[in-house]
């Protein structure tokens, strides 16, 4: 990963004209040198990489860091600047998305010589494609969050609260191994299933509903995002036509898939087949996200990402309906592009689970 | 906490001359209108705020935002761009140390007449005084995060990993209603105390160690943060006397704070006794940092923040000695700022416990 990560840095610099590059995202720091603290900053030139950090990350990044020089700080911004100085740097590319608005400005006025570029659609696909380790971590993430995933509906019945379940899911998970969940789980019933972004509440489950289950987990950095919607007794027929719609564009996308499409072709297969079935209003999101040491990272798959698919990437295809007051389905797999198409990461059956 | 936030703000905007403000920052955007959710905008003028969203968040918003009206967008920047231009504001106040590069530019080339200010050390303290609402959830904080303390001191023995008391800790508070544990609880032995931040490991405890543990919760977005150093069997003289000087240098500290002084002089005074104890190359952080929506937030308690202390201000309280390859002692108690002194909210004890 520290390996390619800054194999990609160096084609970044030399696109750009660039003499080195400074990193102040944490994700981007450890995909270039293995830290996992909580801050820090990363500056990488064509022959060397610095990661700067404060005292109480001194030991740890001493354990952790491969491939850089540690140089300490006792101010962040000092800490930077002074190392920018020494280093000589005329054109520093930055993180336009991440570089707070006030270490930019403390840079520039401390280094009025040196010009920063802010990087925004060089840097997109920058920890895109997946190396073999990264793709090792990404399908043992999946399987520790399939697990936990299928122990839960093992205890999924009427009468059961939405809290109760995800923290035994967080449990499930954390005593396997897990970081952390990477985000909060969110198991939604009923009309909240209708909440794109619902957290599991103290709801109980009730006969009738669907559960939209959005469950992930964080291994050595890297994350798993899936999602299942289930119903609870016998579906309705509307519950039915609703799930068979989003199954269908989720097959259609994935079905689609191949080096060198533009993205925004597999959000439109989604989309066009949602909304010819009647329920384009109820599909708000994008269609799915590059995944990795960021839950949501590039590439985006939505209707303003034309850039190419490419093989090597991993991201989600996670199509919805959500009908307020009603409910909500969505089935979200996570997948890896191959040279012809795309490999389902996710094992879990797409089929509507009745419990 | 929203009438609290949003008079703040005015205050703000008197004091810098701004038309209004933009917030992009989740914690201000909580303080100022009560959204929970992971991504929007708020833009506040001295008559009305504004509370930005997508799609995936507008029926939360709905339930949780009070005190603004809700404004739709599909794209952030073009959200915040076009609302902005509609209400003609000429001097906006935007967070410098939050506000990203990207947004920054996006909104400077969009709207050319406006002037953006990023505001510094006018947003230090925005946060910093707590009103009686909020005084509750942190109480309540640290009395959860303590019980939770509690229980896992009673399972606390030699041989038993560090790793399965943090998530005993975490389990123990999130089915007590916690929304989150705020930050991986610390717990540390031996010579992994002297991390100033380790996590808890697979490692197991043996007797004769120190074990740190720094400990937390969140609560309605409220954060505790509390530390405690303990030692499995009887301490030896050395353990004893570090523990001892981080004890006295907290308690000086604790003892000295008065409204009007100035933070720095309260870190000078435990940091001097620790340096006459001859213990001064050990403790690297600062003494403390406010604690609120962010469990790290304004005031810090350092050696350069001359502002002065307030009442109504929370804040930590945490010396330290960390001696690598040896272990390492830290005390942090969370205090509430009186008309005449310090309420120490914290109730734990801060003598040496004894395994």
């Amino acid at each position: 990963m520290f390996e390619t990560g800054q194999r990609a840095v160096q084609e970044i610099l030399h696109q750009n004209q660039l003499d080195g590059l400074l990193f102040t995202s944490l994700e981007n720091i450890r995909y270039c040198c293995g830290f996992t603290g909580s801050d820090g900053a990363l500056l990488i030139d064509r022959k060397e990489a610095y990661f700067l950090t404060d005292s109480r990350y001194w030991t740890q990044a001493e354990e952790e860091v491969k491939r850089a020089k540690i140089v300490r700080y006792k101010k962040k911004q000092e800490g930077v600047a002074s190392l920018l100085s020494d280093l000589g740097w005329e054109r520093v590319g930055v993180e336009g998305p991440f570089l707070p608005l006030s270490l930019h400005r403390f840079l520039t006025g401390r280094l009025p010589g040196v010009e920063f570029i802010a990087l925004e659609e060089e840097l997109k696909n920058f920890r895109a494609i997946k190396d073999s380790r990264e793709l090792s971590l990404l399908r043992y993430a999946i399987e520790l969050s399939t697990k936990s995933f299928l122990d839960m509906v093992g205890r999924l019945k009427e009468g059961v609260r939405e809290r109760d379940l995800a923290l035994d899911m967080e449990i499930f998970l954390k005593k396997n191994g897990a970081e952390a969940t990477g985000f909060d789980i969110i198991i939604a019933s009923g009309p909240r299933s209708s909440l794109p972004h619902g957290r599991a509440s103290e709801k109980r489950i009730a006969r009738g509903e669907l559960i939209l289950v959005d469950f992930g987990v964080r291994i050595q950095g890297y994350h798993a995002d899936q999602t299942r919607t289930l119903v609870c007794g016998p579906p309705t027929p509307e519950q039915e036509k609703v799930y068979r719609i989003v199954k269908e564009a989720h097959d259609l996308a994935i079905e689609a898939i191949r080096p060198g499409m533009p993205f925004s072709e597999i959000d439109r297969i989604a989309r066009e087949h949602i909304q010819q079935q009647g329920y384009g209003d109820y599909f708000g999101h994008g269609l799915g996200h590059g995944i990795g040491l960021a839950v949501h990272e590039d590439p985006l798959v939505n209707s303003e990402n034309r850039g190419p698919i490419q093989t090597g990437m991993v991201f989600t295809i996670e199509p919805g309906i959500y009908i307020p007051n009603w409910g909500g389905v969505r089935i979200e797999d996570m997948i890896l592009v191959t040279q012809d198409g795309a490999e389902v990461l996710t094992s879990l059956p797409r089929e509507l689970t009745i419990i």
